[in-house]
């Protein structure tokens, strides 16, 4: 079955399951119905056993997950068992921020390049990463193979640097300025714009509280 | 209709919508076609037409939808024709990158309190902002009217931040902890925790590249 064939949708649940799976390891668990793993994510157990059966299932009928083994197998899916290399294209405070954050590399995810076209940030160096000069982005980024990018800038300029990223051989971005940035077929967006997101919580508030 | 009776999902792509309709208000456009709206969101026609089906549908066939109309009638929808309050808890790397963001208050959501436990922080500004004590939190959220919370919190706290958030009478939350947090069926969750965005993109990654 192609990539292409399974909703982008049930991908974007898959590390949500994983997470929660995660949490029970932890937790030491090792066998999970579809009903409570549902629960958990509030996803309902027949969504998530009709999701799993895109890949195989993974379960036999009444008795369970084996988290373990889930864990292992939507991992294997979602091909996390390898590094990936990352860039922060844009290092406002938000950039710097991610830069800051450790939970990238304990996930598999390695920030191996940040840049910007500020001369006051060139040169400078936030968690031990250097920040270059975007003028040598095409560069830098074919030196370090990488095909991720996190793309903090603003949103004046978000599709000049996305069409940049895309020409230079970037295939993912996970993209928080405030805008829908236009892509080729075969690279793949995540928008991660805060504001979208507010914006959907408030549908659930009543104004007149 | 009753709000739970709308699939979450559905929801979620309005401000999506919203976002790509502003652009083209910007553009100068009047009126937009389902496929052009979907074309720039990457969702079908078709799947556009059904989701403001729910609401009415706004169009006429063969016509298209008047740009600054269907603006008018999703910021009702969603509840944006009022300034939202927002609380900020957890003013680590994250939270203050946050606290500095301009884009909320331009959009509807005024960030009216930042609190922490973190006695050399508690006191200090960002952004015109003072950090609270979280232990005040409870009568900052009632003197503020309160019911929206941005969760930048260590994952290891973020399910006692949260019940105590609950127990405040916060009824949304933006979840940026790496992890999935429990809360009654009255209250909204979305995490947006950027690993998980990230696993999603790696499954269309071809990890011999």
């Amino acid at each position: 079955m192609g990539k292409r064939d399974i909703p982008d949708i049930v991908i974007q649940r898959l590390p949500v399951y994983l997470q929660a799976l995660n949490q029970l390891l932890r937790e030491g668990r090792g066998i999970v119905s579809s009903a409570e793993l549902g629960h958990l994510v509030d996803v309902s157990a027949a969504q998530i056993r009709k999701d799993l059966s895109n890949f195989g299932g993974f379960g036999k009928q009444g008795s369970g997950y084996n988290v373990i083994s889930l864990i292992e197998n939507l991992r294997a899916i979602l091909n996390l068992n390898q590094i990936w290399p990352v860039v922060v294209v844009g290092v406002g405070s938000l950039g710097q921020a991610l830069l800051r954050y450790q939970g990238f590399s304990r996930k598999g995810f390695e920030i191996v390049l940040a840049c910007d076209n500020n001369p006051d940030l060139i040169g400078t160096s936030i968690s031990g990463i250097q920040i270059s000069d975007i003028r040598n982005l095409e560069a830098d980024l074919g030196r370090l193979n990488i095909q991720m990018a996190i793309l903090t800038v603003p949103a004046g300029c978000a599709q000049t640097v996305t069409d940049m990223l895309v020409s230079y051989g970037i295939k993912a971005i996970l993209n928080y300025a405030p805008l829908v940035v236009k892509v080729p077929n075969n690279v793949h967006v995540i928008n991660i714009d805060p504001v979208v997101k507010l914006q959907t919580l408030t549908y659930y508030l009543n104004s007149e509280d």
